[in-house]
């Protein structure tokens, strides 16, 4: 693992921005995430920034404000621009070099930290956006135990289809309909209770949300040309939160035989800072298969997938009910689960996504599927914790929940910790439901 | 029907370029289909052209060279700069008022005439790329004889799912892979036999076409914002041809439970030229249901969508072997079927499409699926032709065919007639399986 980490992972590292080095932060200088991002109120154009502690790096202002190599501010322009994706096709040699540009630059003891105070703003003062165009978005089903609890449900003695352990299983999502989160409308569309001899069209009476993480694509492939899982790794820019939300009664009447469609189209919510691979690094972990289970085609199998494949993010969500939100009740933890439960790596979802020739794109998203755990404090989506609606839930207040309710505040949050590594966060995307 | 049609349809009108009044001509002055274009060889911008006979009328030139209304011009200026989306956002009264400019400028008498045969390309002496910028891509499975076949092999006794009459069953195909056609690269994927105890990656070996229709949205909604089906028809721009291309073998062991994912994937084809909905007003036909049918929920169901929601296309598929082309023997047509053959009208499924609140661009793409007939002739794919495979089809030169071979090259055409109207069609697109 030595290979993969470098100085700017040092836990020893400290930022001149005093709230990077907060115990707790998501965003301490080992971190580094890009967002994109203008003054809250403002016209002005839209720029990437970088997180560091409370704070955002306007990169625009940084460009011209502080000297730079000629290679960073190379580097520096396409974000100054707004344009993450034309940042995203440099590579990674760019996408390092920047890194450690930005470290040095806000680590304690540098000189540019004269420059560098004029270019940030408080997270609070700025408004974001989706950090780049989303060509493609694609979502997977990587989730094991996800796919096992809701299977269970349907076929109590053969959840998992033959075809789960060999082909990580996804499809296509719909890129227009994803954003921050904020209102959430509650959709509607057709559904058909089994006694009923005819579907009903109205609004959606089982929401839920789904505990996803999403990769952005950073180096695309020509069609027809696949990605080997050895290039799979450099392909890949970052991770972000993702909540697929659900439509479940929706989902169940017109999902055959093509797959889920309406019931998950009206919306996508993703956390807006871009946590790189990079910053990564220190939480990659060996990725193994449970004895017995077969090992992944040769196609998708590599030293170094097996080595480093996983990555261990503790993922998290929390729900804020209207009445808690008025009794000044804060924000209770539904789930928590592990990254590392995802039963394909990156890597291979990415190589298996290309293996047919289709071209992936710079900014294209990549979703995991719902990172659930086994057992019932880990499940990832309201369907698992309510078994379907059988079993609602009860909130602190009292209320119970099947699904969502009109109000419900629902939040993701992830962090990385690991021995020598400081902890990183990967933010949280908050997404409330409106009728 | 007398509502739909105006001066640009009528079919005494005859053109300046001879070639526009040949009998059996795609492009009469009555079609007057948009395709993004530059001269072949060359390194200009690409602009936006309109096919008139078996040239184009390059509109950047057409912009520069030839006095035009202000409102005229101001609706060329996207074009002449190659952004059909950014017209396309301006709304049916500019597609018609371009239309009705183009159509009078383009007739016989016409006094621009002087200026704009300056700026005509033979359409052999052009290159093409996909007319606009295809945000989403959706596809539909909305011909009912093609599910009605396809179920049948697998469920003789219940061929149709119970959800088919119901909702428009459809999926998000994916964006990035589409292109006019020309070399097709063979796909490899997993694939696995009944028999086998493992899947094996390799080259496919069931690769089919689908012959289709696509429909490009030219009216954006905003997310949370249904589309009344009242309004749907406003919302639709044009029409192009789509061939569906298919790995059979990997979708049958990738599709369950997500639906069809690099079984599709690794390329989609649509013709170059997108035939507009206004022109294609001739061709309008009632929609109806088989007797014992649902009708369609509210939602829907409108007294347009009843009396005009159809539209009467004639498809063909076309197959020319290698060895057929080396043998100077021409294509043969391997069906016929028509677009009044689909179950649901385009203003049911974009309005489907957005009736959860899923927002809708302008440049979206929405494709059919397959249209077959209910007999052998009118079967739009191999595996319907063959029975999966079971029966294969006998080519003239005594080849057989269960799925396509290397060098095997497909054609779609299309062509509306209609009495009273003129034939126009949709120009063809082409693809040539490679390994």
């Amino acid at each position: 693992m030595t290979t993969l980490t470098d100085a700017t992972h040092d836990p020893a590292l400290r930022s001149w921005v005093a709230s990077a080095n907060e115990a707790g932060a998501d965003f301490p200088v080992q971190n580094l995430p890009f967002g994109r991002m203008r003054p809250k109120g403002s016209d002005d154009a839209w720029r990437i920034g970088v997180a560091i502690g409370d704070q955002v790096l306007d990169l625009r202002l940084a460009r011209e404000q502080c000297p730079w190599s000629g290679e960073v501010s190379a580097w520096l322009a396409p974000l100054a621009d707004g344009d993450l994706n034309a940042f995203m096709v440099l590579g990674r040699p760019a996408w390092r070099g920047l890194r450690a540009a930005l470290s040095a630059a806000l680590a304690e003891g540098s000189e540019q930290s004269p420059f560098l105070e004029l270019c940030l703003l408080l997270q609070s003062q700025c408004e974001m956006s989706l950090p780049c165009r989303i060509g493609d978005y694609t979502d997977f089903y990587a989730g094991i135990h996800h796919a096992t609890t809701i299977g269970k449900l349907f076929r109590p003695d053969n959840p998992l289809l033959p075809n789960y352990k060999w082909v990580p299983i996804g499809y296509h999502g719909r890129a227009s309909s994803i954003g921050l989160g904020g209102a959430i409308k509650r959709p509607s569309g057709q559904t058909k209770d089994a006694g009923d001899a005819a579907p009903v069209f109205g609004p959606c009476q089982r929401l839920d949300y789904e505990l996803e993480v999403g990769a952005f694509v950073g180096r695309a492939n020509a069609l027809g040309e696949p990605v080997p899982i050895g290039e799979a790794e450099d392909a890949l820019f970052g991770l972000v939160l993702l909540n697929d939300w659900s439509a479940r009664d929706m989902q169940a009447w017109e999902y055959q035989p093509l797959g889920p469609f309406l019931a998950k189209s009206f919306a996508s919510s993703i956390s807006p800072w871009i946590v790189t691979m990079d910053a990564l690094a220190p939480y990659r972990r060996p990725f193994t298969r449970p004895d017995g289970d077969p090992q992944p085609l040769p196609y998708l199998d590599s030293p170094f997938n097996r080595e480093a494949g996983a990555i261990d993010i503790t993922l998290e969500v929390w729900l804020q009910s209207a009445v808690m939100r008025t009794a000044g009740q804060a924000a209770v933890r539904l789930s928590q689960s592990n990254l590392t439960d995802a039963y394909w790596t990156w890597a291979q979802l990415l190589t298996h996504h290309a293996s047919n020739g289709c071209n992936l794109q710079a900014g294209d998203l990549l979703g995991s599927g719902t990172i659930s755990g086994p057992k019932p404090g880990t499940y990832a989506s309201l369907m698992e914790l309510s078994s379907n609606g059988k079993s609602p839930i009860t909130l602190p207040g009292g209320e119970s929940r099947s699904f969502l309710q009109d109000g419900d505040t629902v939040t993701l949050r992830a962090h990385c910790a690991s021995p020598g590594a400081v902890r990183i966060g990967l933010g949280e995307v908050s997404g409330t439901i409106v009728s």
